[in-house]
This record gives C-alpha cells, structure tokens and sequence, in this order.
C-alpha cells in the first residue's frame, strides 16, 4: 500500500484525491498542501479517508510517504522538487514546464541517481511518447502542430505583439510557428506538452511547434511527427476538455491517474 | 547496478545483450540461456563482461539477479514466467502472444501482485499505448490496420485457407479485416503487436484487426485508431526492418532497450 501526499488542492489535485480516496489501486492519501488553506479544507471535506494538511509544502516529503504528487504550479516545483529528492521521496510532476529550465533538470536528474528515487513525468494531453523516448538516438525531427479554438488561445502573451485578433478568424490560421523553445514563453497553455515532446526527444531548441485557431472546433488537437532512421511516427491525439477543467484535457488527468496507478501496483505493466 | 539474466541469445537477445554490455545504464549481464548451446555460446563470445551460461532455463531466476529478460518464445514464457516471479524476480516479456491466454495471463498478474514484482511489456513495434492505457476504462473502439509487403505476409496460416495470391498482388489490397482473437492465429508474424493492443486496451475480442498487402512499401505501417468519451487518437507507426534481423522492427529493438534501461536507472522517468 502506497502512502501519497499531495501538493495542490485545485482541480486536477481534486481528480487525483477523489481517485485515490475510491480504493481503486493500493494507496492511501495521508497528507495535502494548498497555499489556499480554503482549497486543502474543501478537498479534504470531499474524502471519505481524511488526510492530514500539513502547514508548508516542505512538510509532505518529511512524512512517512512514499510519493509526493505535484498537481500546484511550475514555481512549486522548482521549491520543492530537490527536498523531496533529498528526503528519499519519489515525485510526479504534472507541471512539467519548469523542467524546461536546463539547471534544474540536470539538479533533479544528477538527485533521481543520488537519493536513488525517481522522478515520473506523465504523458498528459499527448500520447506516444513511448514510441518517441525509444527512438531518441535515431531522431532526425520531431515537430507538434496543436489545433484550437480561439478562445481557447485569448490571452497568452504572444498576442501582445501581434495584430491578430482572435474574434475575427473565420478559418483555420496559422498563429504561431517556431521552435517549442519560443512557444512555451508566448503560449503558457501549450507548455506542458511542448515541454513534454521537448524533453523526451530533442531538446526545445530542435522541437517545432506550430499553432492553428480553427474556430470550428470544439477540441484541442495535438498533431506530432517524428522521423529518423526508425522510420517515421505520426500521432493525432483529438481531446475532449475535462467537464470539471474545461481548461485541462481529460486525458491529461487520464494519464496522471494511469502513473499514479501503475507507481502504486505490483502488476503487468504495459508500454515502454 | 541491476544484474540482468537473458532468457534467448538470438538476434533480438543479442542486441540487448551487446547494449547492456556497452554500459550505457547501470547494469550488468550476469547469466544467459539458449536452447541452442551453440547460440549462447556464441553470444558469450560476442561480450566483454562474460556471463555464465546455465544449464536450463529455470536456472536464470534462481541466481542473484534482479531481472529475467525474455527473448526467446512464447512457450518459454510459459514454461518460466512463473517461476521467475516465485522466484521474486521481475520479468520482461518479448513474446508478448503468450499472455492473449487468459488463464496465464491472470496467473501471472495474481502472481505479481502476491509476490510483490512487475512483468513488463515494451511498446513493441508500436506506440501510443501511453494513450491508451489512460483511456482504457473510456475505450469505445479500438483498431490496428498493419500494411506490409505481400512478401512479407508469406507463410502465414490464413493463406491455408484463402484463394488469395501474394505473388499476383499489384495494388493495395485488404487481405484481412476480423478480430485481433482471430488474427493471432491466422497471422503469427503479427502477434505481438495485435496482443500488445489488446491487453492495454479492450481485450482482443474488442480489438478490430486489418492486414493489407501493398506490392510498393518496404516498410511496416500501423495505424492505430481509439476512440472514446475522451475524444480520439490516431497513431500510425511507419517501420524499417532492423538491418540485423529483417523480420524485425527497428522500434521493436529500440522499445525493448529503452524499457530495460528505465527498469535500470533512477532517472526522470517521462511517459504513463
């Protein structure tokens, strides 16, 4: 039975609790931090196995857990993520923009081998990253293309030095085409998924992105290519905003259920 | 420093052996077994760190090793998967086919959970089981159409009892659309891949399977499609036969790799 602690009690926090709190794989959820008093109280009234809210975000990995689970924000990783390492705890990243920040990647990755832990990174709003993680030495490109309404797009700082106005598109336009490097500071939606690709294949610098407003749409579309000597990979992931997060795609709190999940059971474990 | 135990020293086994042995990830190849002596034999030859070859296959697990890899058959995966984890060692599967058997399959999955190990399954020849594993308890459809050369399909059991001539094939043609339960059988080249999908998503009565010829490719094409209340996803995985072993994807050896040194290393770990 794994023990958990979780830092941040907003919706995808909430998603991960309820989950948990339903006895669906072997853990317990033993202690929350929000710096919203209001949000760890409200989420701890909907559990049926009370956790204990500690009184900083230091304090989950001093526990006796085995896992500390980041649902807060990027600045929430870069506090706490080495002391969770140091205290010989593992953790799951659901803001995985802050490890675009190449010092502290290569910190917490040097800390993953010296606190022998392990940090899991889930696969979010995108998919195929198993594929992608095996063919890293062989990558020649590797680009994502994320289609989305406008309003969807309102907003991110790009627009600030743009003359499109986003109320008047009546097709599908290009926004935004460059490198993920780029992307992630004029786009703060899209960062975790360029992040993502970023980091499981070639770097930010390498990885392209380009952004389309299609105001037909009613999904987020992620469309990502990769090349090499391996052949070539395509995948079209089409996602459903959560109906509890419309800003979060349901298979984004999917899959950080499905690592928790698999983290948590000694099971047959599928997928590279 | 994982110590590793190779059950299979053909093509796909040697490849992994020869990367384990240019210590890329922290691991060392303790003990082989082959069936074929002068297999085994030949692969120790091939290596720095000599292993010791044993004696018999139920031999492997019995060492002080952390892991038994497979890559030698289905039946060999009968005969000592569960002996391995008895042994309270973990497993890694290549021959993926033998788990379709449902009593083996939840012999072994009980078995990993009473004796607290893991059985892993790499992506294979494909990817995306990322995506579809989170989305399994929302799959509403899942297929695979497989495209290959029509020399490739030669030699399969469907053809015992089919009117169709690869050698007169001039265009993309359907050879056949059934169920993955019926596939395995008719089509054992495709095996792997059909039971990869089936056990990470709908089982393989649910999982709709086409086999197309095409007279002009000289890849392997997967395409993939799921579907659900979490929107849809699409994969297609285009693959050059590794240059070792044609009947081989390249992938194939490069998703067995990749999962054998995220078993190996405290690392950020990216990917559901």
């Amino acid at each position: 039975m794994k023990r958990i602690a979780l830092l941040g009690c907003g919706s995808m926090g909430t998603q991960i609790a309820l989950t948990i709190d339903s006895n669906d794989f072997p853990a317990v959820l033993t202690h929350v931090y929000d710096a919203s008093k209001a949000a760890s109280s409200s989420l701890v009234e909907k559990l049926n196995n009370k956790p204990e809210i500690v009184e900083n975000s230091h304090l989950l990995s001093s526990q006796h857990i085995d896992i500390v689970v980041e649902a807060a924000s990027q600045d929430a990783v870069k506090d706490v993520a080495l002391s969770v390492l140091q205290n010989k705890k593992d953790l799951m990243i659901m803001s995985v923009g802050a490890l675009l920040d190449e010092s502290i990647y290569d910190i917490l990755s040097d800390a993953c081998k010296d606190f022998k832990k392990t940090i899991y990174l889930p696969s979010g709003a995108i998919a195929g990253l198993d594929g992608i993680k095996s063919v890293k030495s062989e990558l020649e490109s590797l680009s994502i293309t994320t289609t989305k309404h406008p309003r969807s797009l309102k907003g991110a700082k790009f627009f600030e030095n743009s003359d499109i106005n986003l109320d008047k598109i009546d097709s599908i336009t290009t926004i935004f085409d460059g490198t993920a490097k780029e992307a992630v500071s004029l786009f703060p939606a899209n960062i975790n998924v360029a992040a993502l690709l970023s980091l499981t294949g070639i770097g930010s610098k390498q990885t392209k992105v380009r952004i389309l407003a299609d105001p037909n749409t009613d999904k987020n579309t992620h469309h990502i290519e990769a090349s090499g000597k391996f052949g070539k990979m395509t995948f079209t992931i089409e996602n459903f905003p959560d109906k509890n997060n419309p800003k979060t795609s349901r298979l984004a709190i999917l899959s950080a259920i499905e690592t928790l999940k698999k983290y948590c059971s000694d099971e047959i474990q599928i997928g590279t």
